[in-house]
């Protein structure tokens, strides 16, 4: 399976938001032209990006002919539909809005806590220094991770994945929150099912694939 | 319409996440029973409500037989697939998309980052004052609220509402932000779409009626 135009997807090695566009690329079979946008030299603050995403932040997916879109878990729900196998969400509602449940605990209320705009702020105007701005980024992974973990180990739905034995959007959002975790080689204790489901996720290549460390511009020794 | 079976929200009248279910459920023409939880006192980090929703925030949606659902996106994607009419995403994969990304950078980039929880993490162990949280408060309802207003300015599916001329998940994420913006006193100069957008929602008897100081726990005044 191909892709039907030529993607391009604005993209940083390192994020976590990144990380799920790429592994619903490759579960879907699809490829996406990347076009670095650098984090770490600001460049997600140029007038040039901010025309692509006045939030000033990745991915962004341009399609020829349309406006970029934005926010990972738009893109994903707009691959999902845009090309549905496999599918990224269960059928059934109740099951479909577990699925989005567990996604927006990690996608939304624990990621959007530990991004390149809330460091800076936290470290000029908020007086963080090193050690407090990595107090606040395991305070909030581990918050969010923990509170996933509880759900992913009592509710009868899990299974292999975060729902059932296939991966989901849960299952994207969650490994993008231990992909990004590891490069800040932050890890948590006492969460043996988000570790075992991760491990799954590892060991499909569409997951691998997409893992920081292998994507252009990351340092050695990530 | 009626609902086809008693719904219960665990609701509080101030929060942003919980008025977005309200407005879906009052577009629906569906009714859900709200059981406060109140987060000044702290109810939401009792063990009785974590088994509700292990991150410990409103609103959660629970239907008889059924896992409570959590997060408001997540709801609100149900309750569309719950009772199709009226909509509250667009027919085309294109506008889809761009109505999730606006709805994602408000209830995802934006929301999280000035939650109970984290005032009360910068609070204390941050150390910020009473000024220093409000600065953080400006920041972040100003940054997302910019680059929304950028774009509903200059896309040209803009309409009476974010995408075309009936309300959307998009326009109930803009409207949920200045709802909460409302409550904590702050406004944002040169944000005139966004003021018109929200004008129009506030004049739909379905937003009118979530309102903060329209619900049940309200001080007076608000």
């Amino acid at each position: 399976m191909t892709t039907p135009a030529p993607f391009e997807l604005f993209a940083y090695w390192r994020t976590s938001a990144t990380y799920r566009v790429r592994v619903a690329l490759n579960l879907k079979g699809m490829t996406a032209h990347e076009r670095i946008v650098d984090l770490d030299a600001g460049e997600q603050r140029s007038e040039a990006y901010l025309k692509i995403n006045p939030l000033g932040a990745v991915p962004a997916l341009l399609l020829p002919g349309h406006a970029p879109i934005t926010q990972s878990l738009a893109i994903l729900e707009f691959l999902d539909e845009l090309q549905p196998n496999p599918p990224l969400l269960p059928a059934d509602l109740h099951a479909r809005a577990r699925v989005r449940s567990i996604a927006g605990m990690l996608a939304c209320d624990t990621h959007p806590l530990v991004t390149p705009r809330v460091r800076s702020y936290l470290t000029t105007t908020g007086g963080f220094d090193a050690a407090a701005w990595r107090a606040w980024q395991v305070q909030w992974f581990g918050t969010g991770v923990a509170a996933v973990e509880r759900r992913l180990a009592t509710e009868p739905e899990t299974g292999v994945f975060c729902h059932g034995d296939a991966p989901t959007l849960a299952d994207i959002c969650l490994a993008s929150i231990v992909a990004v975790m590891r490069v800040f080689k932050i890890s948590l204790p006492d969460t043996p099912t988000v570790d075992r489901i991760v491990a799954a996720c590892d060991a499909r290549e569409a997951f691998a694939k997409a893992a920081p460390a292998r994507q252009q511009g990351a340092p050695a020794g990530v």
